[in-house]
């Protein structure tokens, strides 16, 4: 249960934060403990507990949360305005830039790994991002059916879904090999086939 | 550098790999030491150093290899014979079923995270299993064109790409979030695609 914060609380527990996701991305989980965590974000050990009374478990999984956002946020404003169909190959270039440069992985799946977070939280945390992405690649979808620039026989989740895994699914492969070319042609493949006729 | 074995050696070294992968699979990489192995596996001290001289670090990469290798012979014989439209049906049932029962996730993933695999070993087991997964079903996608039962125009490397993106997409889904829709909706997706006519 998160207490309820000033506006200047919000602010320092949001820098303390970003400060460990910082840490945590450049050293890994277990590479980073409270006291490196109160010198960069320059917070007093009173303060870190204020705001994480259970110390670093508690910060770990705000930072996890924090990471399942940063998804989301670095596929804006193109995630949020899928209305047209250049707008969905801005996108999907966004995407594969984003991943292309950051080839070791995503933070959120590489923190969580580390965290051995309890499987409840971890599925919490990863169930609410997907859905939200989902919630995303749909109303796109539906937006394009609404305008006429793809049949309206088109399923809206089945298409989303299937939009939602090339992108897990490649970065996944892009992890694990380096390789790029897997998530490129898998999501330019997911979106052409929004275009194809059903039969 | 890996010696050559007879076929008794070879067969006493894959029932250590084999033991290792169980005691793995159940407790972890962290949990199990080399005398747990030699316990499971009925070896003596010697044996275990005569088929792997490095000790562990050389046993954990040999089992790694091993559960690469468990990823296409669980899909067999299905994966090696995606000749007709309902064998491909077949195919996606087994790979459904086989993650469905599995749900805490691919024991290759699994165990490549916790042993911390340098990153070059890791991207060539990882890789190779890919090469070897997506040319059996590019060989799927070219039978079904020879065969008519897709059209002629179905581009058989790109197809066979988006078909693994969506097993590898929906499976890490899958051990995220424990949802098995993602994995069935995109890979029945992928592959009604296949049927679909090209613009």
């Amino acid at each position: 249960m998160e207490r309820v914060l000033t506006a200047k609380g919000q602010a320092t527990r949001q820098r303390i934060v970003e400060g460990a996701a910082g840490l945590v991305r450049r050293d890994g989980v277990a590479a980073v403990g409270l006291d490196d965590i109160r010198a960069v974000t320059s917070t007093s050990k009173s303060q870190l507990f204020h705001y994480f009374p259970d110390g670093k478990a508690d910060l770990l999984l705000a930072v996890a949360r924090y990471e399942a956002d940063q998804v989301i946020e670095e596929q804006l404003p193109h995630l949020g305005d899928l209305t047209t169909w250049r707008k969905w190959q801005a996108w999907r270039r966004r995407v594969i830039q984003r991943y292309a440069a950051q080839r070791d992985g995503c933070s959120l799946s590489t923190l969580t790994a580390q965290l051995g977070l309890p499987t409840e939280e971890r599925q919490q945390i990863v169930g609410d991002l997907l859905d939200r992405w989902l919630d995303y690649l749909m109303k796109g979808v539906q937006a394009l059916k609404d305008s006429g620039e793809i049949g309206t026989d088109v399923d809206v989740r089945k298409s989303a879904v299937t939009i939602l895994t090339a992108v897990t699914g490649g970065a996944t492969m892009l992890v694990a090999t380096q390789r790029i070319d897997y998530l490129d042609t898998a999501l330019t493949e997911a979106l052409d086939n929004l275009r194809r006729p059903r039969s």
